[in-house]
């Protein structure tokens, strides 16, 4: 059987994805469980935007517009861009691999940061492409060195910023050091997948200067800031030749029509977004500061989540928690042994966080 | 630009899905529109999978289970079969090219059908294969046909019963004659959409035989007769082996939270299923009488849509047609001019279309 199966594939694992709540409470026979595990937005989404779903219920059997008009229209005008230059897909997960089928031949090289998003990875190697992994640099992207690694094979740089899973941002400075040292025949993938939750003066907004670089790819999300992970939806900002080549691949329904329609009513509601930030804001301080006073070192983080280091074994602490009903990602399956990803709950949630690091630890 | 972009991509066209109704209101200044272009069910989903889908507008924010855990076990009861021959992914489409990508090196060859869903020819060339296309035998499959250009270089066979866009039909006695000439390395691949609507007793239920062909993967899907293609919801069922290299090449979020309660609720409601299949023939048999009645040669359908040749140019019938606020879906764009796949929708838009018809013919 093995035969028949390209080799891409052998070689490619699963994706261990964080355990849903239904699995921890099936699996450890548990009641109450809370998941701090997915960068999930314990707020949910805009109440206009459940308005809207429930007046889609009666439309289930009918395809979504695979052009995805109107959301690439309320992208545009969001973002003060051609509609030519935008594409839409299910979650940044979905428009990752394509950007691999758009460009990847086996043999080219892709750039990435040892600890980013394992997605990358995963997607590089099912088109036969080379990863090339740079160390990280005070837990963050080392993106003069990411570069610097640039040789006649590289196809495509990654850069994710904030970075997931450190919850790092590199500046607008330091872009622009090596921005045009990236020769124009590499594409240049930014993931801005937290973007909302930034609030450093400092940080790059690259849709601000993708004119200036054609090779330049910016994908972002309704998963996350906007709450709308449960219907997969993300999109890309580029350059009109490449969105065009980029459509080409991108499977016609790939966006859900629950998805195009609710992702419109979100972008539409900025103050419920603004409630989100500073939501976030207050909850990722309360849990910096204790952090702080149980000094256990963690990363500045301008997301949704934080990334602490617990100085022991994490697996251990991961399972421990899970059999107190918290569910968090352990750093050893994010190439980060001894550390946690904390997604940032509700107050209530957090709280509790708290109440089980403290016994566990 | 241009020479950054995979050559396979470049070769590809983008797939010219059916006009949204929106779009054509919005072109053409009409108020009034049906769409019998899409095969979408009329009759919508089950009441059932509505209740489902008001319980869970709260829950927009959280990711799906990648594992689909509750999915496949509801489809591995429903077909008696186990859970690890089970696949999910976000419709039949989006599996059509996981499949291509689990299995096809470039050069591979992959058999399709002259006039077939458009899908297949499209995800093997994107992956570098190459497509060999059989002609047709009185506007269906010629399996027999198919088979005998199995050579050294064939990786797949598809086959989609009925086939989309004719509504045809090949026999179990058709397939057993076939089935033991293909290679134990050829992936034969069952595409049964339409299979719920099925009447005819001499038609193969490919899952009965899986387990005597462990080279066989069927695919079936939410978006027809259950009424959920606007979720996005299909499955594979085969060989375990199969299905866990299968399982490593699907997005790990492919089905979203929304289409995976939604198709577990579905699946349950067995009589919703069956006044959709009865309400359908019903309709089909009306609108076969009018074909008659005008002497219009059609394909004897087992689905709900019916190919009907017009005997004349296709694209301004298509036009006209467009005009008056029914869309249809032209021969031209699906290899077959002269005809039209009409979808079977409800008694009055039938009426309608054999108004619309009749006027333009």
């Amino acid at each position: 059987m093995k035969r028949i199966i390209r080799k891409e594939v052998l070689d490619t694992e699963k994706y261990v994805a964080g355990k849903p709540i239904s699995e921890v409470k099936r699996e450890l026979g548990l009641k109450e469980v809370i998941k701090l595990a997915s960068n999930e937005n314990p707020l949910g989404c805009s109440p206009d935007v459940k308005k809207v779903l429930y007046n889609l219920i009666n439309n289930t059997a009918l395809y979504p517009d695979s052009g995805n008009f109107q959301l690439k229209q309320a992208l545009a005008n969001h973002y003060n861009v051609n509609v030519s230059q935008v594409f839409c897909g299910g979650g940044s997960d979905s428009l990752i691999k394509v950007l691999c089928t758009t460009f990847l031949n086996p043999g080219d090289e892709s750039i990435i940061a040892q600890v980013t998003f394992p997605r990358y990875e995963s997607n590089i190697k099912l088109m036969g492409g080379i990863c090339v992994k740079i160390p990280m640099k005070n837990n963050g992207l080392d993106v003069d060195a990411m570069v610097n690694a640039i040789t006649d094979k590289t196809k495509m740089i990654w850069m994710c910023n904030p970075n997931n899973p450190t919850g790092s941002i590199f500046t607008k400075e330091d872009l622009q050091k090596v921005l045009d040292r990236i020769p124009k025949n590499v594409i240049i993938v930014m993931d801005e997948a937290y973007i909302e939750y930034v609030e450093d003066k400092n940080f790059p907004d690259s849709i601000e200067i993708l004119n200036q670089y054609p090779n330049m790819i910016t994908l972002r999300t309704f998963s996350k800031a906007y709450g709308l992970a449960g219907l997969r939806c993300g999109y890309g900002i580029a350059n009109e030749e490449l969105v065009g080549y980029i459509n080409r691949v991108i499977n016609p329904f790939d966006v859900n029509l629950f998805a195009q329609v609710a992702a419109v009513s979100a972008l539409e509601d900025q103050d419920f977004l603004k409630e989100v930030v500073d939501e976030n804001r207050k909850e990722r301080e309360y849990l910096s500061k204790y952090f702080e006073e149980k000094k256990l070192e963690y990363v500045n983080s301008n997301t949704n989540f934080i990334m602490v280091n617990i100085n022991r074994d994490d697996k251990p602490v991961y399972e421990a928690m899970l059999k107190k009903g918290v569910i968090i990602r352990p750093g050893f399956l994010l190439g980060m042994p001894q550390w946690l990803r904390i997604s940032i709950g509700t107050k209530e949630q957090n709280r509790k966080l708290v109440q089980v690091l403290n016994d566990v630890l």
